[in-house]
């Protein structure tokens, strides 16, 4: 493995065993990913537990998600992971949790197909955004367990140029960045955001 | 000691030590045991702290909670693990914790006899669910005292052949797998969707 | 120091670090003691931040409250630990700390004078409770800073035999034990049944 | 660098960690600084994750909030820093946080302008304060991303003398203290103030 490869599972290491110690990988859900200068990507192994990766819990695909490693079984949402790095060229590493936050909103709001955040100072924490007085938009899809389904609707999702992230209903969200690190700083502000409208439908009106 | 039941024991301290972290065993409540090849049990012994539990805090029973170990006392409740083990051959773990969740849960749906979940990603993490669109359904029996008059509670429970725990009303969840990891996934799980489904509660309807 | 009073200033500190980081001991509050075998008590100094503490925060008292150390000042609640072990001679340790729980449930129910709890397999927690069917009261007195104030409005409590805390309007709970480690296990009950309670009146009625 | 200077920056990455690890910190959120005897401060620099702050994460500035340090840039809210520091002679530390219920009051709460706290045993926390009879208030000014913009809105809160913080509208908490302890102090009984309120609206009325 190159060296690249080997900081990029250790930083992905690092920042799952956080999520999972704050509840965003329930059960062995979620599934992370990383796109290595030659294209190719290391995605997490089907069904661990998050909160104790290895670097043998990574496998490599290649651009369409297709294994590189015989006898592994990549997650089987890599379609999903393989769509976003296809759609956002600048996009490097894309992380996927199933919060109770995600989880609930996205059932809540689902007809909608969509929930709106505006007048949070901590929008600023999305690449590109400059002020707390805009509104940032997060999609959501309905859920299926096929992957072609699901990837049908996302797809239109993209023709939107600012957009980090989105939501499956009733399972959870997916974001990305740059790097592992802006994708991290997306999920964090994603997750701050969902438990602050969360929350705020407990206040009296 | 056999290799086996020592390394049953490792995973069982390092699964119950997260489990009290997150709240789920208050003041010396819950239990844990395991099925060894032989038949034989190991489960934890009454009234220890369940962060800090030692190799020496779990006792050998047999098949039917005999305690195989001369002047030490097993759990109150190994009659409930022991029943467990005889209706469900494929059993090899079992789980019991009090959350909050679990409690205040148990307890208002304690009339209708169980609370059912539907629509949610994670209801996959049971062993045989391969779709959110099903419904995963968690029985509630009355509390008592007598272990007799809850093992009699609890048999007819299962009958049922898709069934992965259930609930004693104000008081916690029972949950088991094939093997260790299996129930702690289970337990996640059902404690993820109790939590939603709590939390939903105080969504604004 | 004797080895027993290095043994119990261990485990006091040990619980505190944990009581800090389940945030019971915000903002440098809270304080905690041991009754020793000569009739002396070791105290937490004034002012400390509780997720810090080391033995040089802990100090004699005599069993009047009387700092046995010169130049140092005991917690200005020590006359609350005296009074319990005066009038409590089976007590050896004291705990007290200032959850939002027991905050805001000592305010809501100050009028009332308790808030009581039955149905809660927890209960059993409490030493000399058998059965979730009985219930478990917690007295609440009105807060003051003049501390014999306080040290009448609690003392008329100690009449009643089965009772293991107190609450104070606004402020926190006292609670005690046999020893360090039952004064943790009605701490850590206290908790759990105020957090169900408060929990509860977020549930859809 | 100086022993202070480096002691302070050592007790300023403890307290983040712990602030990171609270939650208080999203997304690289958040702010920090201290004044040295020399009358200079040293400061976060910008966009920097707080659970994983290292001495390079400072930087020195000079009263005006000036960078001292070529080609180094401190946190956009320096400015916000400098005025407390001119304004109030006594505070030596200054910290700015994001939390869940910072952010949701100061949205709630911001036409009146203002937050007040009474009953509370805490309120005791802040320096000056030795009752729970009183009332403690935590202003609140509407956000803005030029700087010039938010430091006039804040510089008239500085007419009053009991005064150890201020909300900006959904945004966060600054708050101060004579050291970096009891600045940290005061951010803990802000924070537990703010969430007791929070919870309280959660209660049945």
């Amino acid at each position: 493995m190159t060296q690249i490869a080997s900081d990029h599972i250790e930083a992905l290491i690092r920042h799952t065993a956080e999520l999972a110690r704050a509840g965003m990988t329930p059960a062995t859900s979620s599934n992370f990913s990383v796109r290595l200068p030659n294209g190719q990507c290391l995605i997490t192994v089907s069904g661990r537990d998050k909160g104790r990766l290895q670097a043998e819990d990574f496998m490599a695909v290649d651009g369409d998600g297709n294994a590189l490693e015989a006898g592994r079984k990549s997650s089987a949402e890599t379609m999903l992971h393989s769509q976003i790095y296809r759609l956002r060229p600048e996009a490097n590493a894309v992380l996927h949790t199933h919060s109770l936050a995600q989880t609930l909103l996205s059932m809540q709001y689902a007809e909608q197909g969509r929930i709106a955040f505006t007048g949070y100072e901590l929008q600023k924490a999305f690449h590109g955004v400059s002020s707390h007085e805009g509104t940032v938009t997060l999609p959501i899809v309905a859920n299926a367990q096929d992957m072609t389904v699901l990837c049908s609707a996302t797809e239109p999702l993209f023709a939107s140029n600012a957009f980090w992230g989105y939501l499956i209903a009733g399972h959870g969200l997916y974001t990305w960045g740059r790097d592992i690190d802006e994708a991290r700083r997306h999920l964090d502000a994603f997750e701050f955001l969902l438990n602050a409208e969360l929350t705020k439908q407990g206040i009296r009106a």
